[in-house]
């Protein structure tokens, strides 16, 4: 039985803000020929230090105005709302959905060795458990810690900076003392913020190298490609469009550093006043 | 002529947080036999990144609620919404509204003899200029830096720590740079923001001497206490009475540290579904 969606043109995109472009970038260069939709809900940002009833029913919504936007296919590129909300998601609406915990978790149990697996995410991430969940699952063991001055440092622009290398030092240096009390021997640290893979280059510094780092945008493009076939059809797909719950200015702006190419129209949406109640 | 809520009984605090607690931990000194109801709108904070539109939506939303529980008089312990939201709360209630940005204001006009002062606010603080107008009205010269580091390392707990004072370090520096090249020599500092309060002995310490340091938490429980007349009464006024937008537990968490004293109850309330539309 073929599901219609498993020959998307489009493909939805959500995230809480602008880290899930990240993701998109990645697509973009590895899907060419479908269409994506990108929705940040910029005026409800940031999810992660939200509860998961409030997360659930912010993303649902989301995740119902990129479907009647025609989105057949749905990339949660949000860690927050994969981990609390990606149940929910799937209850709501009748189109395939991948979040980046379980591509993450994915790439991690291909290539880790040893299986033991290091996580950094932000502190609601963390304290949802998913990545741990989604690693158990996997038969990996893993250890996870809250990062949560690296978005900021990120949105700061304090990428290649002495206090960036300074918070990741004592970030690792903390991770790999937690990983030697549970006896553990990682050899990968997943990614588990769609705003880290900026920062891949001083994280990859910043660690023995017999650990290899998994990028969430790299990882969840690549299983994206390899499940679903964009029908071809000569011409070329239209560029991405996007859509923000607040300051389509802002989003441009700052959306652009993580996107890696400009962006030049974001049409402003509310999802408040369409949810019912 | 005597407006009844010139001498309220009930003063409620708004902010999108836990940091107005810092607010409120003043005004329980300053005015003892007052009651306070404090509301964070925990689930759609930070409020700094969001337009003014957004803000002004939200804050207009738990002003409103606030004066439903019966607040006869409203502190706006939130720079965000100080900012960019007092007249629309003003023109929304018919009680008397105090904002954190003009009790900025006015302490550094009493304080500063060079007439010169330096503020620093989260970015979107910074970018509504709000500091700049109420300083310029009381013929201040002001100078405005956005520090987005400072309320993470504050929720973080890096309170006494390297990494703060590291980043405090170049936060100043560049802010004594700003001030040179525009020929000031202040003798203030302004702190633009609830969360700071708590890096007040760092912030201090990375400032030459001659700068004063204003905190808006004091100031503004000085203004309120100044200008109302609280009823006594014999009675010890009931305990504050906490309202959040998403997690009880959270607030109740992280909140006894901003207000320097354990929260045992907070109720959880919902403005989305109570608003029009």
């Amino acid at each position: 039985m073929s599901h219609p969606s498993s020959h998307p043109r489009r493909i939805g995109v959500f995230d809480s803000g602008f880290g899930g472009l990240t993701v998109l970038e990645a697509m973009l260069r590895q899907l060419p020929a479908a269409e994506f939709l990108y929705l940040g809900d910029t005026a409800r940002l940031p999810y992660g230090a939200k509860s998961r009833e409030t997360v659930a029913r912010y993303a649902v919504s989301s995740a119902e105005f990129l479907l009647a936007q025609g989105a057949e296919y749905l990339v949660i590129a949000c860690n927050t709302a994969s981990a609390l909300a990606l149940d929910a998601i799937r209850a709501a609406v009748p189109v395939p959905v991948l979040g980046v915990v379980e591509t993450g978790a994915n790439a991690a149990q291909t290539h880790s060795r040893s299986g033991d697996v290091m996580v950094i995410a932000t502190a609601a991430t963390v304290e949802s458990h998913a990545y741990l969940a989604a690693c158990r699952e996997r038969k990996l063991r893993a250890i996870e810690k809250a990062c949560p001055l690296l978005v900021p440092l990120v949105e700061e622009g304090w990428i290649d900076h002495p206090v960036t290398r300074e918070v990741l030092n004592i970030y690792f240096s903390e991770l790999l003392d937690q990983a030697r009390v549970a006896a553990l021997e990682p050899d990968t640290l997943l990614l588990g913020c769609t705003h880290y893979p900026l920062l891949r280059r001083q994280i990859e510094n910043a660690l023995p190298r017999s650990i290899r780092v998994i990028d969430s945008a790299e990882v969840t493009a690549a299983q994206v490609a390899a499940s679903v076939r964009v029908p071809g059809g000569g011409a070329t797909p239209p560029a991405p469009h996007f859509f923000a719950t607040d300051s389509p200015e802002k989003f441009r702006r700052l959306g652009s550093r993580f996107l890696g190419q400009p962006i030049h129209h974001v049409e402003l949406i509310d999802l408040e006043s369409s949810t019912p109640g």
